[in-house]
């Protein structure tokens, strides 16, 4: 979720650092861009299109561009440097815990090379040594970059501010503006959509996996009618959203967010891999789990470093949530196994039989009731209808009409003293369950079905209200039938 | 509605007179009194509780007085008055537009008073002697206190002001602050709010008699647990409220819909009187018809003006809304007299005999399939059990258990070439109800109903998707069988 809030949200401030005029509406066009990418996945659109080949290949080379550009006209002294616009100090001691902030800071910045990893067996064989070529590429490609921007944001002495990003002021000042500029910057735009079009990729899978185990509800494990499991990509896209909303749409006030979880996976992935070259014992495992382990330390290391440094920021957000999401796995876990025990056919000596009474609740008689009395007696041979009685006279005008249209289907009258229909009906019901233990109850409810919309309004709702009141009651099932009106 | 919202911001406006902190809530107090009357009438509040009588005689005693002190410092000369604080144009022709308008504002100022002539049948006899004593009290009082208010208005150049009401500013000049001030607040907002509660009494009362005639939705006319019409009260709440709302708690924008609504009301009902005497031509007609109409046609000639001059101020919403309204009726009786006579066991030759299957749709086969299997088994001999096939190999597991738990009861099997769930299954619904023009079919879906509320998350909501794709269906009965977790 992190991935993609903090992705459209850096993509959203690329545009807007172009259109400035735009920056007002950077939430809604984060919420939008969302619910584009979400859209494309619920449609099946795939990650390995083609699609997504070329413009990493303009990024790539755009930014190698604008980098050796700005080099040149930094090694000829075409121009001076600007003065610097805002004071920054200088100086700091230069003790262990800046050394760690700023490895950490560098840490996060190089995050998402790991992403190979994930997908060595979609290279061509043989993979790994492929995978291999491909990683060190990557490493040699963003490293030269990182450094590449570093050197000339500090040359111009470029800082970071909210309405403008440091590549969009980079690329101003290196190319004074112009087409080359906002080519820069729709390719950043692009490349971050791209980057979030990653995690509704993997999230979904991730969510099938927790929910073939049971740790979250299982609707995430089912596919939707493209193949695609909608439900993870709904929530995926709902989540990221909600944090777009939340924090104003603002890069900065997400990162510590990201950089938290980010490293609280590297770590658990490593101290897994120790766990296994400890257990396995397989070839070469001796100084295998100490990569691992040295790993593991590294990560960690960095984890603590942000999660102390940006607590404050945001980072007690992760910090209070991993737990709470692994107390809550657990919970589901343990419900479903409950669940499956209960519903288990081993020693089961099949469904006790059943007693049987079959209520239809009428309010007066006419075609509609008449139709539902005929189904009623459908179901048992010993039908009843009950009716509350809230005015005498008009029990006696439906006895009248009972003898002539109710079917020979004898009718009981409950006297309400308070008025209300619910409670002597209730009671009546009560009664009748109490007669056995494997008493079932079924309430016949006749109901009209109007041809407009708007027409639902103007009747009564007592088959809602019932069914209010009777649902998840134990012995009792309670049945609409629909009468449609022309 | 517009007596509740303008009863209700004036109301307000009297204490965030006197409190200018509060005024930036005057929203929310206003949506808070209201919630406060409703909830009272809801309770069974009585109009004509003493609990009124003691702050409608603080309110005219409290006013008289502070009149009277202010009469009494202005004849005794105590102080100059304040000068003009804007400069207001001084003169205006005297033309008869004038004169219309002058008259319009001053009977929009009275209304009210023909409360008393609803009220008759509650006065003690002789009815008719007391209620016209009470009706010219007053008048007396009404006048007396207009025109004092205006007197002194003028003589302290006070003009309105958004954030401080007319009285608040001439309560302040003539008492200087203090305890009589804020009594003088506290009176007026007192007796505002109790206004608002007439219409409490009278809107439910008239939603009775509206929807005894077929003319807005039954539920109107049904009573709630105090004797009282819930549905009138929580829809007057909810629209004055929602009024509130729209007009910011401005009493000056919701003046100009509240008299055009009252005049409309007003001409009618002397209209309504002419027709009458016309009509019936009861004693002492020939005048009395002639005094009806002079009243219609002031009335109207009211209603006209205030429209015209308030167009723009939103009287054109109560000129749109109110044809609306009449047009929103006419359709609502007709709908109810076409129901009625669909319903009619005129001529009726009973119900038409029931060709009825039952299926249960089933997923799995476990206890709480096979408790509902048994349920099914007590509506119908010939119960058939359907399962969409997903996947072969789960189909071969079921067929197995079924041997052994499936009550012998038949199971249908049918094949999904798109995985999906629904399509097989309605279109088996389909053929069955195309056997026959009196075919029923009774779908059985087993359902879990878990022990907590949370776990209905954890669980597919099979059973919701199919009764939505059912819903309303003709010929289609869906019946959940409830399987309880403990």
């Amino acid at each position: 979720m992190l991935t993609v809030a903090v992705s459209v949200a850096a993509g959203v401030a690329a545009i807007t650092s172009a259109f400035p005029a735009l920056y007002d509406y950077r939430v809604a066009m984060g919420v939008l861009f969302i619910a584009g990418i979400a859209t494309g996945n619920l449609r099946g659109l795939r990650e390995s299109s083609n699609l997504f080949a070329l413009p990493t290949y303009l990024f790539v080379f755009s930014f190698a561009g604008m980098l050796a550009y700005g080099l040149v006209r930094w090694a000829a002294g075409w121009e001076a440097a600007p003065p610097a616009e805002i004071a920054v100090p200088m100086s700091q001691d230069l003790t262990i815990f800046v050394v760690l902030r700023a490895f950490s800071s560098g840490c996060a910045a190089l995050t998402g090379v790991e992403a190979v990893s994930d997908g060595v067996p979609a290279f061509k064989p043989p993979e790994a040594r492929n995978a291999r070529t491909v990683l060190a590429w990557l490493g040699i490609i963003l490293v030269a970059l990182f450094i590449g921007i570093t050197f000339l944001a500090h040359h111009y002495h470029v800082t970071p501010r909210a309405e403008e990003t440091v590549v969009s002021q980079l690329a101003r000042l290196i190319f004074g503006g112009g087409l080359l500029y906002y080519e820069i910057q729709v390719v950043t735009m692009l490349i971050l959509v791209f980057a979030a079009n990653t995690a509704f990729a993997d999230f979904p899978r991730l969510a099938y996996f927790l929910a073939r185990d049971g740790f979250i509800p299982r609707q995430f494990g089912t596919r939707g009618d493209r193949l695609v499991f909608s439900n993870g990509i709904l929530i995926l896209g709902g989540l990221a959203a909600l944090l777009i909303l939340l924090f104003g749409g603002a890069t900065h006030a997400l990162i510590p967010l990201y950089a938290v979880g980010v490293f609280v996976s590297f770590t658990l992935s490593q101290a897994s891999m120790v766990r296994r070259w400890l257990t396995r014992r397989e070839s070469g495992w001796q100084w295998r789990w100490v990569m691992n382990g040295l790993g593991a330390a590294t990560t960690g290391l960095v984890m603590l470093v942000i999660a102390g440094t940006k607590f404050r920021h945001g980072a007690w957000m992760v910090v209070l949530l991993i737990p709470l999401l692994v107390v809550g796995f657990l919970m589901i876990r343990r419900h479903y196994a409950d669940v499956a025990r209960q519903l288990s056919l081993d020693n089961y000596g099949g469904p006790p039989p059943i007693d049987h009474s079959v209520l239809v609740l009428v309010g007066d008689l006419h075609r509609g009731v008449a139709a539902a009395l005929r189904y009623a007696q459908t179901l048992s041979a010993s039908v009843k209808a009950v009716y509350v009685e809230l005015d005498p006279e008009r029990t006696r005008k439906l006895e009248e009409k009972w003898g002539k249209f109710g079917l020979g289907i004898p009718l009981v009258v409950l006297t309400s003293p308070y008025r209300s229909l619910l409670t002597p009906f209730l009671d009546y019901v009560n009664h009748l369950l109490a007669l056995g233990e494997n008493h079932v109850v079924t309430i016949v409810i006749p109901e009209f079905v109007p041809a407009r919309w708007w027409q639902h309004l103007l009747h009564n709702q007592t088959a809602l209200l019932i069914k209010g009141a009777l649902l998840f009651r134990k012995g009792v099932v309670v049945v609409d039938v629909p009468f449609h009106l022309r």
